[in-house]
């Protein structure tokens, strides 16, 4: 399995992806193709002591799509960016998935020009691993389609069902949809539309979920508009780092609650690593036809190497021939249900 | 002054609710109106020593919306209820405000009913009180109006900006529109014309904000529509529970990180005060003809008692006076662009 890694991508590239990819190619049975500018990469490389140096190899990607670039522009002007060459590569089959930590916005356009959508699937998601009481959660959208139609949530939903039970070991994954309200009538039309939709399905869908139920665990699936997701997202990173820094904050203002901060430090270390989202280092843009995934800006290398990890577990399971065929049989069961209709209104 | 609380709204009702007018009696030079039926709100204060009871009057209102009522429906068939029965009180003059922690659906479909939106304001919006970094944000709207026009949030901006300037004491406030990024090509379509409209203001507008700078406090009144205001609030109290529920697990696991959260626990207490929302127990429901406030179902005594504060203080300050004036003169400057726009044109 060759997997290709974005090496300029993210606010600790290169070295953190550098360095992710040797513990990768250590610990799984990958090749890595680090794209970048050569002789950064090279330099990088020979940091390290690594005796895997046949599993490591190095494609020539002059140019790099910063963090500001507007995504069509990334996609015109700078063909030749690691971003853009990682998915012609996938595209052409000559890696078997691609990751990058870099411009989200970039490398979801050029994966949608690129590798278009698996058939049966209109629109591509953003998925991620969201820590909870009891577990994790996958919340899908999180970005990448920021005014869908009702359709595309339920195609989240059915890809965020395949992930869930082969990358994330859900027997039967609850589903749920993220509204202002348990009950079906709470919502805009969108939503109402929505639950609807999600009812005619075989899918285990628990109905509508509130902001509330997000981290108790209550569904294993959360499917929303990009715009809702992202905002999610966003608000729950920015709400645990206020927590923390005006938690630190008291805790430094007395020799006792230094103290005491000093002892319970195990705790704090626990509860960072049982929420650590490194752990589960890469979303996947689910729906487009390869295995595209989007890391954290902020990426460490173990995050790196989690990714990788992921990446080669979704093309193991081979998960998008499952959301075809899941999709085939979502529309053969809609259009029976249609045609149901159609039959009663005659 | 007189100020009508529901003294059946919220989870802990009646109790925090009458020991909530009790202690706002007592420190503020306003007269209270319980509303709920006779018997249960004697027995009540009849529980408190207070010699204030010319200060506390009992309004009996017979039925009660509970938190599962629909809103049309505790407004047809419990036309009697606290919350009704307040509200017509209002909208007669009787008193100057009222509070609920009850139904907000059903408050904000009976303040609607009742009092009608003031002059220049086409929808009104839930006002909440957000604990940032650095002091206080407040995020409108979040969740009166799931569906809102651009002219709404322009709206909520006008009366936003007016609260946060006399209630909350920001000379210049910085207003933010809630968005995936912060160009202000970032967003749907909505939010694209939003901004638009914002930038013909003469308000401190400072673009696009995202959802994690609502908690850095990077500005001091943030728009949005009521669904992903309500998503936000909700979010936020589940993270917020869940990091505190998952962190006392883990400081219960060992003696040593017992011992360490008894030393450092002025720091959880100090933290917990620096963002105690009962400071600012009430959200204004801005935009309708009356001060009309909801208070968080889960509301203690302090917090009712807060929000009888800022009730008093809302109609002192004459906000709404100064709303009607604010949507002139915005609607004034609005029309003289659209003019020079059409001037232009021709």
């Amino acid at each position: 399995m060759r997997i290709a890694v974005d090496g300029m991508g993210g606010d600790n590239a290169p070295h953190a992806v550098v360095e992710g990819a040797i513990y990768a190619a250590k610990e799984y049975p990958v090749d890595i193709l680090l794209l970048g500018p050569k002789e950064i990469l090279e330099k990088e490389l020979k940091k390290h002591k690594q005796p895997f140096s046949k599993k490591i190899e190095i494609f020539h990607a002059p140019s790099v799509v910063d963090m500001h670039d507007s995504p069509t522009i990334s996609i015109r002007k700078k063909k030749d960016s690691s971003i853009n060459i990682g998915l012609e590569l996938l595209k052409n089959k000559e890696v078997d998935a691609f990751i990058s930590a870099g411009n989200t916005g970039a490398v979801v356009c050029s994966a949608i020009f690129n590798l278009g959508a698996l058939p049966g699937i209109e629109r591509p998601g953003i998925a991620i691993v969201i820590p909870t009481l009891v577990g994790f959660t996958l919340l899908i959208d999180v970005g990448a389609n920021i005014d869908p139609k009702p359709i595309h949530l339920l195609h989240y939903a059915l890809m965020g069902n395949t992930y869930s039970k082969y990358i994330l070991g859900k027997q039967n994954p609850a589903i749920g949809l993220l509204s202002v309200g348990e009950e079906e009538t709470k919502g805009t039309d969108f939503i109402k539309e929505t639950h609807k939709l999600l009812n005619t399905t075989n899918f285990n869908f628990i109905g509508n979920v509130e902001g509330r139920d997000i981290f108790t665990g209550k569904a294993d699936v959360i499917v929303c508009d990009g715009f809702v997701g992202n905002v999610v997202l966003k608000v729950s990173e920015g709400l645990a780092d206020t927590i923390a820094t005006l938690l630190k904050r008291e805790l430094r203002k007395s020799i006792i609650t230094k103290t005491g901060a000093l002892l319970s430090q195990g705790a704090f270390r626990a509860l960072a690593k049982e929420t650590d989202y490194s752990e589960y280092g890469g979303a996947p843009l689910l729906g487009v036809d390869g295995a595209c995934f989007i890391s954290h800006g902020s990426s460490c290398s173990k995050a790196m190497k989690n990714a990788i990890r992921i990446a080669a577990d979704f093309t193991k399971h081979r998960i998008n021939e499952k959301i075809i065929s899941e999709a085939k049989e979502c529309q053969g069961v809609i259009d029976s249900e249609k045609a149901t209709l159609n039959n009663i209104g005659e």
